[in-house]
């Protein structure tokens, strides 16, 4: 697809990266850091297009005539985020909660150029079988998923032999809603 | 996960190597030509796990001590089969067929080791987007889909910019329901 301007990715996940790249697109990557902080009254569902929107705001206004892609995401169970597990019992923790269980993962995604800006947010359920102990551990262990919200990667072992079902688009789980980042990025086509 | 017999699998597919490997297991891959008949008095739900075993059925005489691992995945639309195209024109019409639509993905597994064996179907349901004769043109030509039943795979471009949703196992639509042999396989261990 041709865009009506350069389309940078401001986001360091390889992963969303890969997605972009596979899609067909090119693209610059430039991030910093950005404080990650929200307001307590924001809804949980919302958090994650509030800071896709909130990292947007500050890259959009240090580059002209360019579309600026962010996109944040999160792992909502029991109405509470599961954010980046800080070390290995943390990890523990949040797989034994996911384990048997129902979850959403909701990624926002903030498009911008010029004055123009356009934020939506897209919800997959994600449902784990009960997992044991040991795949926990052999998991934790093996995989190390420190940088992942919710402790766990979909593409990774445990959600090959411990996802039963999703409901919703897959890459979004993966870290990127594809399919609709291309359909929105079709207003910004030159 | 550590097996009582060496597993073979028994199909070429490059996707489901790669799915068995990365969900931990070893094994070697051993086929021969098989006719893929099947009755007509079938219905279209179970073609899958039928040639699965059919296919089983071939193997499983010949090793022994040995746990044989087949798979067939079928496309299912308006309840007929959509098969590997045989050339452009056929991908481009079958591509027309599931634009906009949903439709059905059924793997059918069998599973045995000497006297016993287990064969089972896992559905996913998968909707694409109205796809533009333009996306379907760039996917055929840039991706080739002879080799896939339906003429897609959904790991490839046109799964990424054209399926809005699925409902069931992504991994099942690559081509095996990698949870679900993990789970069976569970069975086989020793």
């Amino acid at each position: 697809m041709n865009l009506l301007h350069p389309l940078i990715l401001a986001s360091n996940s390889p992963r969303r990266q890969q997605l972009l790249t596979e899609a067909g697109f090119t693209f610059d990557v430039y991030t910093e850091h950005i404080d990650e902080n929200y307001p307590s009254s924001i809804p949980t569902s919302e958090i994650a297009v509030y800071l896709a929107r909130k990292k947007n705001d500050v890259y959009r206004n240090k580059f002209s005539d360019t579309i600026i892609l962010t996109a944040d995401t999160t792992v909502v169970l029991d109405n509470s985020l599961l954010e980046k597990p800080q070390d290995a019992s943390q990890a523990f923790e949040m797989l034994s909660r996911l384990s048997g269980r129902q979850h959403e993962v909701i990624t926002g995604v903030s498009i911008s150029c010029q004055d123009r800006i356009d934020s939506f947010s897209v919800v997959t359920s994600v449902t784990f079988k009960s997992l044991t102990e040991e795949e926990i551990n052999y998991y934790i262990s093996n995989y190390k998923p420190f940088d992942k919200a919710g402790s766990y990667g979909i593409q990774e072992w445990i959600g090959m032999i411990g996802i039963t079902k999703i409901d919703g688009s897959y890459f979004n789980v993966v870290g990127l809603p594809i399919q609709e980042v291309y359909s929105h990025l079709q207003a910004f086509q030159a």
